[in-house]
């Protein structure tokens, strides 16, 4: 069984110190109640209402900032896995909305948001590279932020290079549900989930930021398609962690059945074009 | 706004005669209580759990036969749209698992379920081809079957090809699952509505068949991605209708906001190919 921990957080926008020291308690607090993974929001180092892109690229780090670094010392010293949203300076003078998997071993890769969520596509550029499928101590592990979970054909691509466990740092606005139904967001998780065959692990953030409230609904599913562990979500803050006991050896095996395997029983050939 | 009925059956199987008396029965009823388009449950004019494929063969009817006529009939009378599953005998010999789309003008499209579950692979050939998107008189509507409904690829193409309702005659096979979550089939409908702003309309069976029990949860899942209507699930049985109105107009514009659109957001050329 593998210990995943979801911190869900509160960074405030250009607080760059206080939100370095909201994630590094964060992950000591996770590294203290057993995690081995531990998932941090979308953008936790920088917040994410941004009022233009300049202030966007004012908040961005590269990903040799000493923040990253100290991210690897505790990942190091306490045998962590750490992936965490932020604003990313590239080489290219341009912004990202990047995610950095941190293991033991470093900084294992920097993932740059492929899908922008709305006002995103005027602060940031968006990834052009897939995610990464990481082999890891615990097993393969992939990430993506927010947004991009929204697209079954990502996650299923991420499924597909053997990802058993999947990252998602995400900020998700809060939007209106009917009474008694987890967010959309979840539900899309779950589903994630269960036709792939692969763990799913949300950390989402809470409280108002800027006028935007967050929905708080961290959340980690199974490779079995249901609720590990969850924030139930409010309007007021719910802060701290998710924490679940997951087994990511489910994910190796794609059978429902001995006659039913949701991988093998694809119809790759026929998804390609539709006449409509 | 489209007055949707999945119609929840419990067919016997083998017996062709009282599962087409039972079909235009709840035809009838969903036609007395206002619906404009009726979803019956895969196979519901055969049965399903065969013991061979001599005996799926002997169920099958070719797509002429005279209850699909008499369903066309139906159709013509009362200005409807029929879906449902059944036993098909294919000009080539072959058993298939289809669903006929009838309506008005007569049957419009006959699909074969082109992913089969566990032993279905013994009775039933798979389909060669993509499902029918149709043009009808309440929108653009499309079918799947059942295990279909788990390849999210294929829930996309056909959303991308432009249904707003996708048609899900269904036989679920009652699985455990947690207190209090729907089944994993309705999460997966849940979220292929959400992620394709697309409505999805599935009709269970119900009861037991030699030894099988029956999930007995057909819902209607609005293009907003919320459950419209559904029967709760249940191992006893929970017969009958299903309804809900549907605005099918909102499955036509695919954006949240001025900036999120959940077509345009896709990035194809990534979804290709990922290094594991």
């Amino acid at each position: 069984m593998t210990r995943v921990c979801c911190q869900q957080l509160d960074p405030v926008v250009g607080d760059l110190d206080g939100n370095r020291r909201l994630a590094l308690s964060a992950i000591a607090e996770a590294v203290d109640a057993g995690a081995e993974v531990v998932v941090l929001p979308e953008l936790v180092l920088s917040g994410y209402m941004f009022e233009s892109a300049q202030e966007a690229a004012r908040n961005a780090i590269s990903p040799d900032h000493e923040i990253l670094r100290e991210w690897a010392d505790l990942a190091r010293r306490h045998d962590l896995i750490i992936a965490g949203g932020f604003a990313e300076r590239g080489d290219d003078g341009k912004t990202y909305n990047s995610a950095a998997v941190i293991d033991p071993d470093g900084l294992r890769a920097v993932y740059r948001k492929l899908h922008l969520w709305d006002r995103e596509k005027l602060w940031f550029e968006p990834g052009a590279e897939p995610p990464p499928v990481l082999q890891t101590r615990v097993g393969r592990l992939s990430v993506i932020v927010c947004y991009d979970a929204e697209f079954p054909e990502l996650t299923r691509i991420v499924a597909l290079a053997g990802t058993q466990l999947l990252l998602v740092p995400t900020n998700w606005p809060l939007m209106e549900r009917p009474d008694g139904e987890r967010p959309a967001e979840v539900v899309i998780a779950m589903a994630t989930a269960r036709a792939n065959r692969m763990a799913v692990a949300c950390a989402d953030r809470t409280g108002v930021e800027r006028g935007q409230a967050w929905t708080g609904a961290s959340t980690i599913v199974g490779a079995d398609g249901w609720v590990a562990a969850e924030k139930a979500g409010a309007e007021v803050l719910t802060l701290g962690p998710v924490t679940a006991e997951i087994d990511l050896r489910q994910a190796l095996d794609k059978r429902y059945t001995e006659l039913a395997d949701v991988f093998a029983d694809r119809r790759p050939a026929l998804y390609a074009t539709l006449a409509g």
